[in-house]
């Protein structure tokens, strides 16, 4: 017998036709023998909805309220789920996060996990009960209910998975694996049948919008076993795990981030230490910044370039033009959002030379030109027009792979 | 400074701009100087829609999981109701049930208050925060989310504010307070400054429908003052204590109730406690019987009448069939569910004659027909044709009141 920790998504369970489908599943896995706990999201439009009613009263509503309003999402789904599995003959359990033992940071909104006390889900698979967990939610040690933020139900999967030794941690989703590329976009995109927690962590930095970053972080950390698949489709998923057994490609995927802007200063004089003053400056404000580029100087100014998120790219600018421009005496601050960055993961790439050589074949055959690039051991980035992006992907993906 | 307790049903939070008007007389209690603690039940047709949601689903799921689903609807006005508080410069904090330490029973969908442990409220209180408490809402020892039933909400209101001690619970409703008769359908009905416990407890049973009866029981035994008054009016509205100032009336009010069926075993064989028997059976299946009456008997035989809620009565006609008829040879069972119980409370009426003789003067002028008669210290009841339930309470209302 076998724990199995399965969770779906808000789309999984958006109406009742859906919601018994996925009782299916969850039943399904229960009868051949092993103890199941499920974690489930709010239902689709739910969170929508509730967000609309905060906004007809209070925009700026506060955090602790905001967390409130929207917990009762997935209070919603975990009832209605468990209904359904009822209705299929068997026995469950819904249970809060505060239930379900997830004591989180009091960081409303974006509140991290500190511990799962799974005592209670233990105590209900101990009375063969299906248990089903809300995703996304916590309690803070004030007894305030606290949200997770972005992705937060596939973390509170791993979490539970990682406190009760899971033998495996399922993820459902509306695709049917980790793809080679987008295969919206990339006809050819090949599903893996395993990659690794680096390769997968690369990928979904990279805007491959699988699996959450903090939940492969977790995986990685506890040694979990995780599988990305489909609710809607019988396929077997792609598991993601330490080793995966070699399948003789050089990387495993291609992504596409086009949520990217890029910005230049200028004419920086060219003293020692200045970059760094500027990069703290950013940091402080909590701006990350990706891609860098440094020219090489000439009568003693220097232009330096580098990547931000979309969203934060004006705060930037702003942060920029006040300390570079007027106070160090840069010649301006340039700004460009219609970019996109491309990038090839790939473990394999450690070991074998010319991998980047022919992402830069494929382009150059594509005629699309590269305006930057970066790369780390299992990764090669450039930055090039937002136009050329599908293009890109297609032609680096044929490449590789065709 | 005051401590008050306000109850807002869920037609007061129906939409923002509701929510909104709630806030204003919440902030502006408080801005007079009181500690305010407020409980909401869900938003107007949220648990229609939970409900839907179940129905689709699952009809016949358990009542854990009903709690856990309507639960939700007050998480979500409450938040709502907090957003709108600080939305007027107040500070505001939501608690559920069990965080507002609402300790019930067991019985899931109908489970009783056993203690309200109200230090986490005075916590609030303490911080200078207005407190948005969800009713109807609670937690069993077994850490398990329970609701309480029908009327709930007013429950919770009065168990608050007897557990603190408050010094008035308002309770907020669609009407402008106590009446003489439903001002919906009688012209010169009389809104009542004041009414006691047990005056209220009658009409509340009679189906006045302003109070539920759980929450008029609580109030008389801790002694807490409640106020019934408009979310929508300015106006006072009716206080409800235990010695109300006299105001020189016979009577308090004339309450109709058509959801009832009258029974009638016919041909009971006149042995002694059999009538015991008969109503034990009933009792056993918890179908409260109202009025009852004997005929004399003769032939060693005797009918018994007595008034069921009408939701009940098919049940109670096949216990009887089967126990009465086909056990102990009663001759047959009759049921009538046009009938409508037509009451007069007043606690004046103990102290003055005349009363009874008042009522059915009234009812004589008006032509209509007595079939049961019941009496109490402060109440009169007659069962007639449901048809002529609203004449009646008009003949009777005028008889007192004009």
């Amino acid at each position: 017998m076998s724990l199995i920790v399965q969770k779906f998504g808000g789309s999984s369970v958006a109406n009742a036709e859906r919601v018994m489908n996925v009782a299916k599943i969850v039943t399904d896995t229960y009868a051949k023998g092993n103890d199941v706990v499920v974690v489930v999201s709010a239902q689709g439009d739910t969170t929508d909805d509730l967000i609309a009613k905060q906004m007809e009263i209070n925009p700026d509503a506060s955090r602790r309220e905001k967390d409130m309003l929207l917990a009762a999402g997935e209070q919603i789904s975990i009832a209605l789920l468990a209904m359904a599995i009822e209705k299929l003959g068997y026995h469950a359990t819904s249970l809060l996060g505060w239930q379900a033992g997830f004591e989180t940071s009091s960081s409303h909104t974006s509140a991290r996990i500190k511990r799962v006390d799974a005592s209670r889900i233990q105590d209900e698979l101990d009375q063969n009960n299906i248990v089903v967990v809300a995703g996304f939610q916590g309690i803070s040690r004030h007894g305030d209910i606290t949200t997770l933020g972005r992705g937060g139900s596939d973390t509170s999967a791993v979490a539970i998975a990682a406190a009760m030794h899971a033998d495996l941690c399922q993820i459902y989703t509306d695709v049917e694996g980790v793809y080679t590329a987008d295969p919206r976009k990339v006809e050819n995109a090949k599903k893996l049948k395993e990659i690794s927690y680096d390769e997968m962590l690369e990928l979904a930095t990279l805007g491959a919008q699988v699996l959450n970053n903090r939940s492969v972080e977790m995986a990685k950390k506890y040694g979990i076993e995780l599988e990305v698949l489909s609710s809607m489709a019988k396929a077997s998923g792609t598991i993601v795990k330490e080793k995966p057994r070699m399948e003789k490609m050089l990387i495993s995927g291609v992504a596409k981030d086009t949520d990217i802007a890029r910005i230049s200063v200028i004419g920086v004089p060219n003293y020692p230490g200045l970059a760094f003053k500027m990069f703290s400056k950013l940091s402080k404000k909590k701006i990350n910044i990706d891609i860098i580029l440094q020219s090489i100087g000439h009568d003693g100014k220097k232009d330096i370039s580098f990547t931000v998120a979309k969203d934060r790219g004006p705060e930037a600018v702003e942060v920029l033009e006040d300390y570079m421009v007027n106070t160090l005496g840069a010649k301006e601050v340039l700004y460009d959002d219609e970019v996109a960055k491309i990038s090839i993961v790939g473990a394999g790439m450690e070991s074998h030379s010319g991998v980047a050589t022919k992402m830069f074949e494929a382009l150059y055959d594509a005629q699309i030109n590269i305006r930057m690039i970066s790369t780390s051991e299992i990764k090669i980035s450039v930055l090039i027009d937002a136009a050329d992006a599908d293009k890109a992907v297609k032609a680096i993906h044929s490449k590789f792979f065709d």
